[in-house]
């Protein structure tokens, strides 16, 4: 029986825990596109839980387009795509982490430097001020997921420096330091860059989703602009609308 | 002088006319990436309008990533992308209207027939219900910007088959007849279609940005079900994020 139950690392309720290591096993290749999973009898009887625990972390991962249910049958695995939400501002360690799985990030550049006519254009900056620029490699276990070119304003996060980019969050670091993120403006593209899939190591011809994206502080000051290349064969990206 | 005046036929304010004017030369090739466009005081001269209202015109496409501008020489042509909200709920045939640009579209395919078992299960329908099917090509003058494929519930628009699909808004007749649209899950890939590139007659290496959509009534009935493909060549979309 697989052991799942409520620890000090993980709070989550027992069906989210399922609906993590089914999702772990599916993004490792376990369960390919197109097979089976486990059928909730089975199910039950590894995890040791009700049947409606079961239906419930299956329709975690239906509902993030994973799998498919199909009536009669059970459910087969759709597309090895991770799901993200665009209606909150948040980083990739924290989503990764919040889904059960184990982010991890490469610092390929870090420096101090002036900024481009750019970057004081959009973080309303002057030529005098300093700026951090961190690029780095994000990945899943071992697997690139995505590609990160960082510029925060040296005032707002003087001691960025002595933060663990590659094991620690930008975004909790500003709450932590009483500068959380109020709001931010983000643009999206669909496109190939040879360049990026150079860096990740992957084919040239995987579309990327490229994110140019600022944000404010409370005080309306830009705090970090940030591009971002996450892989299109690994990421879908879901929105609620509204007309109100 | 290029004639720039408010009419019946547009009524928005002179920069934005102008902004618009502007818009349809780079998306027409007649500006390229790269090249500079007219200075603020020829346009001045071309328009017949204050140095202000150019300026304004200006950044406009400044805002929408079209073109950017280089101190102490002028407004240069960043790439030829129209950019989208991601923010409303609004149709392709609306949001181009809207920045002074002439969308078509072309019906390749319009059916009414059964639901899928998944259709029944995204619209909430029975098998003994019916759709309209409908896949349309959307155009910009003449150019192919993307592909849709529409399921909309037979009982939710019963009179669907006497719409000009080519020329009307469905979520305009949706307000007319007194369903205006609520809101909307849509979740979105960045992927390459072999397909659909040769519906549109495109090189098959131009990315996509895919969107599926389900759109909701106020009384809460989902009322479309729509796949969306829309050049990552064309298209880059815009976002607002809140931490509220």
């Amino acid at each position: 029986m697989t052991k799942i139950k409520s620890t000090d690392h993980n709070l989550a309720p027992i069906y989210i825990q399922i609906s993590q290591d089914l999702r772990n096993r599916i993004l490792k290749g376990k369960y390919k596109q197109g097979d089976q999973i486990p059928t909730e009898e089975e199910l039950v009887i590894e995890y040791g839980v009700s049947r409606m625990t079961v239906r419930n972390a299956v329709t975690e991962l239906v509902n993030e387009g994973l799998v498919y249910r199909v009536h009669g049958k059970g459910a087969f695995v759709a597309q090895a795509k991770l799901q993200r939400s665009l209606n909150k501002i948040t980083g990739f360690h924290q989503d990764m982490l919040e889904i059960g799985l184990n982010p991890k990030a490469k610092v390929v550049e870090f420096e101090k430097r002036g900024p481009t006519e750019k970057e004081c254009h959009k973080l309303n900056l002057r030529k005098v001020n300093k700026v951090f620029s961190i690029k780095r490699i994000r990945f899943i276990d071992d697997i690139p997921y995505g590609y990160q070119e960082l510029v925060v304003p040296e005032f707002q996060v003087p001691d960025l420096a002595s933060l663990n980019l590659e094991k620690e969050s930008l975004y909790s670091h500003l709450k932590l330091i009483g500068k959380p993120i109020k709001n931010a403006e983000q643009r999206m593209e669909a496109l190939m860059n040879e360049h990026v899939a150079t860096i990740l190591g992957i084919d040239k011809n995987i579309p990327f989703f490229f994110f140019n994206r600022i944000s404010y502080l409370e005080n309306g000051t830009p705090v970090e602009l940030l591009n971002s290349y996450f892989r299109g064969d690994k990421f879908s990206y879901k929105i609620s609308l509204s007309n109100e």
